[in-house]
């Protein structure tokens, strides 16, 4: 195609990179990579594409390090995507916060970028390490527009009842404490997957999209806005996750601490060692919690018990609060592949309109498809997220 | 009648003493009195009956003056209830914690004093004085059995899917750190008249039950046991209260001790300078509230709504992982009082069989009645509670 334009996806962590290129409108990956163990001498670059996989272990001092090393790796004489790096026509970035200055991706300037700093005081790990990506890109590529995708701009729709604590207002007003919710991205990209898949328009369809990986959220969209999610001020609240504890009762922060636990062990035990992994001391990991169910190890079955709870928990809330769900969309690790999980979580939810059909859900296994039995009210759709193509596409819309 | 026998119930606080006198099986309440600012120099006690007030204010330096007090009102020849303290024949206490221990009333020996002693390491502010209640009410009629009535028994039912945090499981083992619920006794006694009300057995019968005073928590009761209930670990999660957070994400008190706050001052502000009070600096109470959303205050407005919100979203998990959902019950202050409140939480529920018919909630007011539409799924019924009579009939059928 004459027409079409290469664009660079990057999700840029404190030591890791992550990068794929698209080429757009058609939508097709030329392949991608992931820089690893930057800033360590045993630095670690894999790029997969169809022309091969190209890995190299090398000290990486720097971001700046690893985006040249993305650079040779992508225009690698035998196994490299372009011929030069400047054949890249956009860039779109992955940013966690933009708090509540954006509720769309957006093309970045100087204010934006400042906005993307001023936004590190509420995602202190994630925001700084997006903006090191942002600045590097920019260096490697001046003549480029690189346009920012927040997890959390498609939850700016949210409503007040649903984005407010109930604590004083204050906390509000002077530290922006509220609900953002994040995986906004995928969420948004899988219920419109789930539209198209159903034949639906946006207007007058109501979607609850789980996305359920090692991190997870739900999320109740109405007329193709976000009304609720359950992730909420950090990715910390909502479901039982891979090592996140999800909602917990605050004052068993406090129970604690005048048990001699510190806020910052508290912090770091709720984030990483709480949820699935927590629960029963095997894994993070469901398959490896259902592999011990299933030899009958009591923790593991209560861990699958509480998880499929707290999802039908929340699906059960939004549902009240819409005046019908049309679509529930499964994706995400455990989302997409589950399959076991799926059932366990849907096989009880009759009362609300969800049937499965327990047969399909086998059958679809990790595909685009839908599972639900042909008279239940709310479709049952998996599909696959790809949070990349949602950049890609968000950068390409922008600059062209 | 002459097998009737008199229950004295006792609800003993840390400064206050709450006192009634049933006689029973009629369940006639024969008055009742408050003994308040136990520990200083104008303590007060006031006692009503039909016999009139009787009113003092006098110095109160301990809980066993408290507990004369009460002897002496009781049998105050004018204004008196009783000829003699000895006609009182069982004792029915309120006691908050019951850990996992009770899962039932039951009378006191030297064994469940020393379990309401161990738990006090969960009920820091209420077990110790609930101990001196009893204790006290001991020596006044050593010759009278006294029973234990736990705010957490009737939630002892719940699967572990519901009682288990996505936490270590250390925590559980070592702390006992769960869901434990509260309010129990009301939920129960509620769910209890509202099967009366609409002529159905427990069995083959499910109830969600909406406790919303002050404090404020749901449960989820099938076949006569409680499944889930909002309230957690300690009252402090679930439900937005007057000023009480419900939940938030835990990590809003790790963010906030990072910019000075104490975890002492925290667990102030989330207990008692939040809810209602603290999103709207208004009032704890919702009338004020209802008062100034009237005259357009928007934070009042905004309040109401999270407040509904939040209920919705609670009955909605609740019914989402029930086959059906029969009868949805109102209690409390804010439940059996706040007719707007009601109208505004059930007008949005149709998706899930709840339909409430606004002029027989209007016209139903504060009495016990049915709210909904003939054609609701849902019967919604609003259902004074009355936690001293409960207890009475406890004490009363273990003793009896």
């Amino acid at each position: 195609m004459d027409n079409s334009k290469k664009i660079l996806v990057i999700n840029c962590g404190s030591s890791s990179l992550k990068y794929e290129v698209y080429l757009m409108p058609s939508k097709e990956s030329m392949g991608k990579g992931l820089v690893e163990r930057i800033g360590e001498n045993e630095g670690h670059i894999c790029q997969e594409s169809p022309k091969g996989t190209y890995d190299l272990v090398t000290p990486i001092i720097d971001h700046q390090v690893a985006m040249e090393l993305v650079a040779y790796a992508l225009t690698d004489e035998k196994l490299g995507i372009l011929k030069n790096i400047t054949e890249i026509e956009g860039v779109g970035h992955r940013v966690v916060h933009g708090g509540e200055d954006y509720a769309e991706s957006v093309i970045i300037d100087e204010k934006v970028l400042k906005c993307i700093d001023k936004n590190s005081e509420l995602a202190p790990l994630h925001n700084p390490a997006n903006l090191i990506g942002i600045k590097e890109s920019a260096k490697l590529l001046p003549a480029v527009k690189q346009v920012a995708v927040f997890d959390t701009a498609f939850h700016q729709t949210l409503p007040p009842a649903a984005y407010l604590y109930g604590i004083p207002h204050e906390f509000y007003d002077k530290y922006k404490i509220r609900r953002y919710g994040f995986h906004g991205t995928s969420h948004r990209f899988v219920a419109q997957k789930a539209l198209e898949m159903c034949k639906r328009s946006a207007s007058n369809t109501n979607i609850i999209t789980c996305h359920l990986g090692n991190g997870a959220s739900i999320t109740s969209i109405m007329n193709g806005e976000s009304v609720d999610t359950s992730m909420g001020f950090t990715p910390l609240a909502g479901l039982l996750m891979g090592t996140r504890s999800g909602d917990i009762d605050p004052s068993i922060v406090f129970f604690l601490m005048e048990r001699g636990y510190s806020s910052h062990d508290l912090n770091d035990i709720l984030n990483k060692k709480s949820g699935l992994l927590g629960m029963t001391g095997i894994s993070n990991d469901l398959r490896d919690i259902e592999d011990a169910a299933e030899i009958g190890d009591e923790r593991a079955i209560e861990a699958l018990d509480a998880y499929a709870y707290r999802v039908r928990k929340y699906i059960g809330s939004y549902s009240a609060n819409l005046v019908k769900v049309d679509i529930l969309v499964f994706t995400g690790g455990v989302g997409q592949y589950g399959v076991k999980m799926r059932e366990r979580i849907c096989k009880r939810m009759q009362n609300i309109g969800v049937h499965i059909d327990c047969d399909k859900n086998r059958e679809v296994g990790g595909k685009p498809g839908i599972i639900s039995e042909p008279y239940s009210p709310v479709t049952i759709v998996v599909m696959p997220t790809n949070e990349e193509l949602q950049i890609a596409t968000d950068a390409y819309n922008l600059i062209f």
